[in-house]
């Protein structure tokens, strides 16, 4: 190559905004042309999007401008919204522009899957960007509003969420502490609430430990939690929802966290994809496209075993630092290094002062779990702005 | 009469609220039972909704539990809503019960009058209650969260306010100052946020002083408020408002401000009215009524020039201490005295700081007339609920 390389970075959520820090800190002068696209001109820390969504925290916590985490002398950063891949012509389609890449790294997250479930694209919340959990926070106090007004329609007080993975388990955390708190401030019976969480799956949380299982159903339970578990969501309507067991639910918020599948840019570019995910080699490329990294939700990771890793925040990032580290590498025409992902622990919230977790060979539960939780977020902080970051949106 | 004499209050407003604490000083000991009967179990200032409605101000600021400003060993109080009233049978039906009364004060406030525009009734809100300005504040909010899932949809950030008179420019002042709190909330440009204030008057504030009516619009203007004034709204719909000059105002929050009637029990009971008001006698009694007093916005008194007075807290409060007098003296057969209104004076705010104001024979504006207005709803406080009251609603 005669000219300078150009990088392009599609996305600033965990993968991309690592990938980005850990460029500008490891390149050289000149050494390559780094652009980071981004449709917000802020990041936002998926793992805590659950408060903002439930109302318990302020969304501006969960939110850090790009500019306070980029240096701009060695970054440029585009706010515009990705219209296409071309891998064929090396290029990227803006809402406005167009970008050419020498490298391409992939992180613009995961959409929701829905498993074709009728009714729940059209009528389901989805907890996956600060717009979209102002609009759930908002849609809840607004149905406690609308039923003081209209105190027949039980049903603006039923909220339902599908799925009980990590981030249904988290948001019905935080929806139990707030209902009390939104029954005083509109003067309503907290006996007329009624929290569903509903997964097709036969236990809550599957793959964690089964006793911490336990232990978080059981909380989330005293805290008026009604589950519905082994009982898929047979459809989605205006009205609410039906189960496949035949029981009908009727609401007017259905929040949706029970899949998640790969940005539909990816397979629209051609590449081969499971769910919009792409089984990416060892260090993180598309097959057949020595230029394309693919990393977070895009991508799919085989463990040891053939599984695929969960696609978690702790794994977008150690695939960011890697996919950096790997594009120095190619830049300097020195060897690739594969991707080794170490899972240090997992951590779900269940409400304040409440989680479980497991890090390490320990499990922990109640009180020191959330703390290991608020350690984990800070760590994060840490890691992509340092202690001013922690101070700014640490929440003690 | 053989028994004790039985009053019975129906309202708990500054008429209702006044009539009842008076009562509740000037009667001796088992001299007649009084009961107060209100729909809610908190009496809510009226004057203060503009501020929860919008929301710059806490509603709970709003709203003080009737038993804390009425005394249960003297006083009975029946949370119950009226279904009628009938004056012939000395009984008010209840929704659970039935009443029988002697004296009966009449205190259920007014209604909005729409003069018959269409689609007003369905598509407005209105300032009127705290579940009223509950669901007028998390309705604007909910605006803002779903613009920003769909940007296109302009008309979402259009707010039209029916009316120039107190309740409309007082809740135009709050809006103007809260749009721009909301807009950094939910990332929103303030340039793509309008406020419409619609008045068919050829005046903002018909009535008062020009000067100051000048320096209100101004001062408005100044913060964003688009004024269409001598323009009556021809028809609203689910889209937005239609005006008389054919403008058309897509949005998707109208709040009706422009006109009050009396409450439509009142015209269901058989008494003459106009609008829904009762002019009633120099004692406030319905005309051929002796036993039935009216006061607050579904009465009408004339004032020396005969016009009516305007439907204010000012003079709905003078009603309730004038009828406690008056009911005192009937049951001691002595002699009723007229009612006299003393007009203190009138102050609107415009938002933060700002009102302008006319207090005896002294014109104000600005902060002054700002701190006079905290002066008269402080001394509402004080008048139903002494010093501790005070404490407790006041902001300052």
């Amino acid at each position: 190559m005669s000219r300078i390389p150009r990088i392009v970075i599609l996305g600033a959520g965990y993968g991309g905004v690592v990938t980005a820090i850990r460029l500008q800190k490891e390149l050289n002068y000149n050494e390559a042309d780094v652009t980071l696209v981004n449709k917000h001109d802020y990041h936002y820390i998926t793992t805590h999007l659950h408060m903002p969504a439930a109302g318990t925290d302020d969304p501006k916590n969960a939110r850090v401008n790009i500019l306070k985490l980029i240096d701009e002398f060695k970054i440029d950063f585009i706010k515009a919204t990705v219209q296409e891949i071309r891998p064929q012509e090396k290029k990227v389609i803006l809402d406005e522009g167009t970008l050419s890449y020498d490298y391409l790294v992939i992180g613009l997250g995961g959409e929701p899957e829905t498993f074709g479930i009728p009714g729940m694209l059209e009528h389901a919340m989805s907890i996956r960007s600060i717009n979209s959990v102002n609009f759930i926070r908002e849609h809840i106090e607004y149905q406690f509003a609308k039923y003081k007004r209209e105190p027949h329609r039980k049903e603006l007080l039923n909220f339902v969420v599908g799925g009980a993975g990590f981030t249904g388990i988290e948001f019905v955390g935080e929806l139990a502490n707030r209902i009390p708190e939104l029954c005083k401030e509109f003067n309503v019976d907290p006996a007329e609430v009624n929290i569903y969480n509903v997964e097709a799956a036969p236990t809550i949380l599957p793959g964690f430990d089964a006793e911490l299982v336990d232990y978080a159903r059981q909380l989330l339970e005293d805290k008026g939690v009604q589950f519905r578990i082994g009982v898929a969501i047979k459809e989605c309507t205006e009205e609410g929802v039906v189960l496949a067991s035949g029981e009908e639910i009727p609401s007017a918020t259905v929040v949706w966290t029970g899949g998640i599948r790969g940005n539909r840019l990816i397979e629209e570019a051609g590449f081969e994809t499971m769910r919009g995910r792409v089984k990416v080699d060892e260090y993180l490329r598309a097959p057949g496209h020595d230029d394309v990294f693919i990393i977070g939700d895009g991508s799919i990771f085989m463990n040891p075993e053939g599984r695929p890793y969960p696609p978690t925040a702790q794994i977008a990032m150690q695939q960011g630092a890697a996919t950096a580290s790997n594009l120095v590498a190619s830049i300097r025409n020195s060897q690739l290094k594969p991707f080794k992902p170490s899972i240090k622990g997992t951590v779900a919230s269940l409400g304040r002062g409440e989680a479980i977790g497991v890090v390490g060979k320990y499990k922990m539960r109640g009180f020191v779990a959330a703390m290991m939780k608020k350690i984990i977020d800070m760590r994060y902080l840490y890691i992509i702005g340092g202690i001013p970051l922690v101070l700014r949106k640490t929440k003690l």
